[in-house]
């Protein structure tokens, strides 16, 4: 399987289900009559990312996942974003630059050498980087926001959290 | 990339960092002197697993993604842990059962067709449940069990989610 098959249209479905999971987050504000937004400011531990800063990794290694195994240039996303709508956004510029690359853009991906900036002068083989190191942290991340959603109350399950599945008639 | 390659190997190495996370919460707990495992009843919201119960699906989920992909027969365990040395035990086993597997053993795997406790009647590709299905799920109640603990104060970090990353001198 490609490296393209193992990551982008399924990092691009849960950036989906993302931005789905926030949608189910202003319901539920609305419904108990609170500003979505202060959501953003969750977290489950002191020393931990709060929710926004956990929307935008996932955002970030859904596109630095895309940018390390074919090379391209994404666009620059400064971490700014203080309301929902704004990380919609954000979730919806990577979604368009996922859109605009190709399977044939991972040409020779596997055997690409990747620089981490938090290991200078190591390299990762591409096949290793997205094993155990892309997949890894994004759904770490994907999974640390919803499990802050679920903490205060939004109304979120399994299926929320794993979207489409390619499932056929027998 | 094979499906044993992208699947096996990880899932594997996140069992032993499973472990190790357990490891610090029973040195976490005793050092402010309580029982750890009083930790196995925690969640994050009422409606969503327990510790224990997080710790088990990451169990089965490797294993049933081996059994899925190769046909082979697992050996079963049974939801019966209430101790942390019990649910390492449980860890212990899995790992023991995919260490018995080879590359090999995967021949084929991608185009099988693969039956789903929830979906009666369908059937998903090999393939197509190692990226939808097997990898998601295995990662959602690893990061869970992981926020569960951070949430309870257990001295853990991305390292520890991680374990050890495939890098090489430049």
């Amino acid at each position: 399987m490609s490296l393209y098959r193992q990551t982008l249209p399924q990092q691009r479905k849960m950036l989906q289900n993302l931005d789905h999971w926030l949608d189910k987050a202003v319901t539920f504000a609305e419904g108990k009559k609170f500003d979505a937004n202060t959501l953003l400011v969750a977290r489950l531990a002191p020393d931990q990312f709060a929710l926004a800063r956990q929307v935008q990794a996932v955002c970030d290694n859904a596109k630095m996942t895309a940018v390390r195994l074919t090379g391209r240039t994404a666009p620059a996303h400064p971490d700014v974003e203080t309301t929902i709508p704004e990380l919609k956004a954000r979730i919806g510029s990577v979604i368009e630059f996922l859109n605009g690359l190709q399977e044939s853009d991972y040409a020779g991906a596997e055997s690409r050498l990747i620089e981490l900036p938090f290991a200078p002068g190591m390299v990762i083989r591409g096949d290793d980087y997205v094993v155990d190191m892309a997949l890894p942290n994004f759904y770490f991340h994907a999974t640390t926001a919803y499990a802050i959603l679920r903490h205060n109350g939004v109304d979120l399950g399994k299926r929320d959290f794993l979207g489409t599945i390619a499932l056929v008639s027998r």
